[in-house]
């Protein structure tokens, strides 16, 4: 299975990696394409400002990215909706999404960053967190996506 | 085909629905998968409050759903874009989401509850309109998914 | 390949061509299926207030399209997010999405689009810039799409 993660909100976020490892579980190989603001999802938290020149700078600035700093992609309302959404995920003793990086990692999941992008928004491989493969190119995820039973766009 | 309804707006659900009758009219097995804000789709118009507990209560609240409270992802603009467009596709002789709904329960497409977003926010299957198949898992869907020659995420 | 491009904004429509123009270098028969706001990609910027009636004329108004007036799903922030991106892109030497249509069009890359929405929507084929395809059906899309080897929905 290969999934492209192209958003970068806290539900799009929790749906990928419900997928990948429910499908690392039944023995399925399982890549994930991280692109455009997927990327902010493997970001570090305490990732700083990056990239070369003013623009690029600015943008980090506006795009910080790190799990804690993912959103709802409805019922944001300032903060409210999703607070909402981490206590009764924790009620019901569902994993963080942290957690869910680390299950999937443990498990054999492939994390990739999609090298267009980061060169785009000026990433590197030290942007991301621990356990996240070397960035790596479209061509790269069609190779993966052209052998798999199952492909997703979230 | 198996499809993931993910999004819970009026134009994702036509699009889910048009691909899914499409498909079952040219004898195509389709499954439908209903998590996060698809959800909404097959929730009664009447429902009321549900969940366990004063957060899934709340969350209930703010996330009623129901075809009636779909909304457009663009133009909404309190609602009148939505109403916009349901004008248009009534003067074109276009199926409205519920006539889709009917339809594709008529041609034998099986449309899913997931059991996980379903414990997240307090659903069962009484809180589905009638022709929805009974609530079921990840594996599940990735089951379908693996048969399938065709797989989306909406 | 076969690629439904749904939406209709800057970065999912760059992430549809990346990828479409990268299949198509690899030796892929790629197509491209614009249904809803994707349709607004292909529009000419210098489109006029199309459709029969008031309801289809007052749309048309709203949903202008053509590339010029494509923005981000994210940071669109009035404009400014938008430019800024574009800026990016820009110095980065990445080719902008004008450049990638023709791209994609030189590449044998298939670009149709969708009647059921071009009927809602009051669109011909007269709407959309030179090099796209005539418009063809869901019907059409499933044929493509069951012999393709990867599908995503955009």
């Amino acid at each position: 299975m290969t999934i492209v993660v192209f958003s970068g909100e806290l539900d799009k976020a929790l749906a990928a990696f419900i997928i990948a490892t429910t499908g690392a579980s039944m023995g399925m190989d399982v890549t994930m394409f991280f692109t455009f603001w997927g990327l902010n999802i493997l970001k570090k938290n305490e990732a700083k400002m990056g990239g070369k020149g003013f623009k690029q700078k600015m943008f980090s600035l506006l795009n910080k990215g790190g799990t804690k700093r993912l959103k709802l992609s409805h019922f944001h309302m300032f903060g409210l909706g999703t607070w909402m959404m981490k206590l009764v995920m924790k009620d019901s003793h569902y994993p963080s999404i942290d957690e869910f990086i680390t299950m999937a990692k443990e498990m054999g999941v492939k994390m990739i960053p999609c090298s267009t992008t980061c060169g785009m928004f000026g990433l590197t491989d030290v942007s991301f967190r621990s356990g996240v493969e070397s960035i790596a190119g479209a061509a790269y995820f069609l190779g993966e996506a052209r052998q798999s039973k199952v492909t997703l766009f979230i």
